[in-house]
């Protein structure tokens, strides 16, 4: 591939907005050539439009990208969408039918049944359900993708080992989130200093039910949902970055912690086959001191891609506990869909754009 | 009562120790006339032992108290120990064979058969095991009784109605505890900016033993330990008092979340109906707004004896979920163990010292 | 005085609102009949409208008072005001032409020529300026007192006494300021974790003319601003409540560390003369440790209205250096506010309204 | 150059220490071959001497290394120090008596007459102090460099380009400095979480000392300290990376904000010259933005190298006001160290160590 595929970025103010141009600045695959928001700052230069909010330089390359409304035509060929929920479902719609690969971070779309809920190393034969949504929506060309909540997916990759090879019937989760999740401005400095905050808006829920879908099997071209339950308890702690699960799991089958470590240590999936640009070679990292993983220490670890285990103990209510951490706004956000759009280049998944 | 009993304090120069002396300070039945410490200060004035690290200034009432070492003969009839582990043992013991009443806050003890782990809301009937204590140690007029570990007793106190009234099966406690629960110099800052760590020595083992005993029942002249299980995972966070717990029940019979409530908020016992000074009007304070407790907001209520819960809800796995929270030096440590003297006196059970 | 002044308050829904009603509860000399807000929370009552965010429970005495829109009339003879200073400048003329005391802690009329910018330890005669008030805006028995913004006071106070007895040439003034500071939701979280800004809006330039302003002396019925020089960088740091200032000084006359010191801890004014309710009994606390003030051991000295002073040292390009520390919400805000009510009061100025 | 020089790290278990093995990991020059620190781990190797505090691994090259005690004859020809004040000057004086480069961190030698204490972009010519040294102390091909405070090289830095076209007459500096600078454990997390601490051991002195030290000129074979008067004030925030200092200078010579401006963000020394590899190409980063600069934003700047100033303002009171930002175990500490060996190199200044 000796040209790079143009993308534009709905949301592009925002926190995850921004990660996604860190993340694809000197990117081999991606170029980004169109910048959307449903703020204020449309019409605006991206340098004017946008308090640059990571650490560095705005990248050179989109400062003087002028920042548009979040409807097509924008000049690329797929977009990366982390639009605020109340804005994501009609204007993500709108670019799919305009034939844009959409590939979104928002949660609007994840539990549709025609909509892939996608994490590559975990589910990538979900993306046969493109053909149902192509024909029940009557996309002529676009689709729409999604990543999970960012919550969801180092729960979800941390199970999907375990699940594979021992069953999980029970999940018992209880995370420690950073502040990053919340967005800009989101959480109040006085709401979190010296403070914990037992709430977060529908994530509970969403933990839930996306772990069922994401771990569920294709059956009939359509999703069914993995036969276990689960239960989250959520909770916002004064961290900047690097969500944090305390989970329990009772499995099918009867195993040792040493076989849940290496059940996690040595997992590698299609992304690692295919060296995905974005994918970790490790994607679950298991650290064996007993106060492991720690936000500050492993957030970074796989370039942000890697979830990290510790903690593996046999648990005196279901049969063993482990403590579980990924990079929320990396693996958890804009990271989850440019590997995304990664494996569909690699499986030849394009959207049929002729007008653009 | 005219004449106020006379108290020492072992481990006076401590975080645990100040909160003794800050609460005791105008306290109607005691009065602070020994001190004691294990470390270098030893022979000092107290204010020139001790760094004062709590908000407000040392009581002039102890400034110029001697730190002894922490033997007896002192100066006293009772003495409140949060001494460290590593010497309470033997130093506790010394002062109950000398015949002096301890009220320890620390571990050594607390799992021993015949010393009671007290609650006065939950398990004063526990109080029963001095009697056995006197028998098999020995001892003449002194005895020992314990207050559970700081993040034991929000946990405990949360399940004492519940179980009570719909039989608690498996409780699963996971903790954000606050840095206060580490004594000082404790938690290294560069451990805990802009972190969690998901390691506390000791803390789970503790949290699931010491919960089994203080809702077990008096049989036979000693404790039958609860018939239900107990998994704790337990958390550091950045908070500089009030430990918090996001937990899960399964019950033996059925309920309903405005049963739960009700059970929790409607609970009084014995120190409520004593009066007893340090006791809360209300144990259990029930919040229903979507986002609390919070340790910032909460953990001083009753004046930092009371622990409250919120966030009850359905689970998906287990039959409840909560949220629970209290103040870890004052419930979790020097107020229970001043609550449990002032159960002591009201009971009329005294160390019989003639000595002194 | 047998009967409580009626009070209302502006912006009741706010940070320094709710402080207002913390301070006013139980005090002997007013109490608070009215509420108004210049926000969506109109027409509610108090509990419905706004989310209590002090530590504690709203007072009961408030719950269910109505929610007005800041314009007269209200239900009472003194307003205290924290309105946003975009509309309090009209609402608190509107509230003085009607016939009402006013005391603000708005910045909209502080630097007003004929408005009393009042510290009652300070600058008590400034009161004078009321007479040319009412005069020149004519009004009928209404007035409009202020008092300083939050990091002005601190150092207003710690210089008061130092200029009194060996003249200020000139200040050099850097804060580090808490995040209550700025109302809720004030900060972004993600702002200040791990970080701190060196930038509030306007601050410096208000700090610096207000301290010229209150150590002003009065001249031909006007305040004739202090012949200092004043320097302020101002900086917000993770704290939640406290206020800090490095400070350097020239004097005009020589002294001693000791002599600053006694200046300092021995000054008492007015307030503690006539015993006010909420006036400290030693306005400025000195301490000897070299590591104090600090934010969280003393910011709620005398109840949060003393100033905290320590490190009082030789300096190498000024003549001395210290620190100082106030409450910013209470000393520096509602406190500050509630003492100059009280002042008025016992220097009988009242509002003279008959319609009420 | 091919072969890399072998260097050994004294203190190598420490937050600085760790540093130095991050920033030596791949560097083009030197290679880590010897380790040594005075505590207990003496004789482990690496891995399991030292608990790893940096995100990220400890690099797979020094994990078997052995800790060795901190003297001489170690396995290398220069050895880069940390070690702590008390046994510094004995251990760093040992290693030059006995022909190694000593490149230290340590205060231990800073102050002393014939020791460089060098900032390659400020002050290299004060290498003409090792010809004194050599004499003075006997040295037989060793020799020992340092490299100032965490605190002062931002404020040196900064000064720097100013002096040298306005001269410097008066500056105030006052500091918000983070944890790391004060190793590990370090500051207690109870010391600092809400709060600020108003004093570092011995730092304002260092300071004040140090910067006229490294701002003086050659004069007759030793340094003649800097024509001007020092003023600091230190306090430690809640912050894990990143110094910052408000400064203010008064100057010999007229000037606008555009002057200092440009002065900075244009200056240019001889590590950019020489394309040294640890030296930003921009040594000084001028920020415009008003909110700037903050330690997480620019703590990496320039790899972590570069000190950020922005708020470049007319002063009341002096004549200009400024904030300095530096990443305080980067260009403070580890990577101040690193750029002053690869300055030696390129000057060809080598210890003559024959035995080695």
């Amino acid at each position: 591939m000796n040209k790079k595929m143009r993308v534009g970025i709905l949301g592009a103010t925002g926190t995850v907005g921004q990660r996604f141009i860190q993340l694809l600045e000197d990117h081999p695959q991606f170029e980004v050539t169109a910048l959307a928001a449903s703020d204020r700052s449309q019409g605006k230069p991206y340098h004017a439009a946008c308090a640059w909010r990571l650490p560095g330089e705005m990248p050179e390359s989109v400062r003087s990208l002028p920042v548009n409304a979040p409807q097509p035509p924008l000049d690329c060929e797929l977009v990366f969408s982390s639009l605020p929920s109340g804005v994501a479902r009609e204007a993500e719609e709108a670019f799919a039918r305009a034939g844009y690969a959409v590939i979104s971070n928002s949660s609007a779309f994840r539990m549709d049944e025609d909509v892939p809920l996608l994490i590559p190393e975990v589910n990538h034969e979900h993306l046969a359900l493109l053909e149902t949504q192509r024909k029940t929506r009557n996309f002529d060309g676009g689709f729409i993708v999604t990543n999970p909540n960012c919550s969801t997916v180092m729960l979800a990759m941390a199970l999907a080992p375990i699940h594979a090879r021992f069953g999980v019937e029970q999940v018992i989760a209880t995370t420690m989130q950073a502040l990053s999740g919340a967005g800009y401005p989101g959480v109040a400095s006085l709401d979190i200093a010296d403070n914990v905050v037992p709430f977060i808006e529908s994530e509970e829920e969403k933990m839930e039910a996306e772990t069922l879908k994401i771990l569920g099997r294709m059956s009939d071209s359509r999703v069914e949902g993995a036969g276990m339950q689960v239960s989250a308890q959520c909770h916002r702690v004064n961290v900047t970055d690097g969500h944090m699960a305390a989970v329990r799991v009772k499995l099918s089958r009867p195993a040792q912690v040493e076989d849940l470590s290496d059940a996690l240590s040595s997992w590698r999936s299609l992304p690692q086959e295919l060296r995905l640009h974005s994918a970790p070679s490790q994607p679950i990292i298991v650290r064996q001191e007993k106060d492991r993983p720690q936000p500050r220490l492993d957030r970074d670890a796989g370039r942000g891609m890697s979830v990290t285990v510790g903690r593996i103990r046999p648990d005196s209510v279901m049969d063993f506990r482990f403590v579980a951490l990924s990079h929320n706004t990396i693996r958890g956000a804009a990271g989850a869909a440019v590997l995304n759009a990664e494996l569909l280049i690699a499986k030849n998944i394009h959207a049929k754009t002729s007008a653009k």
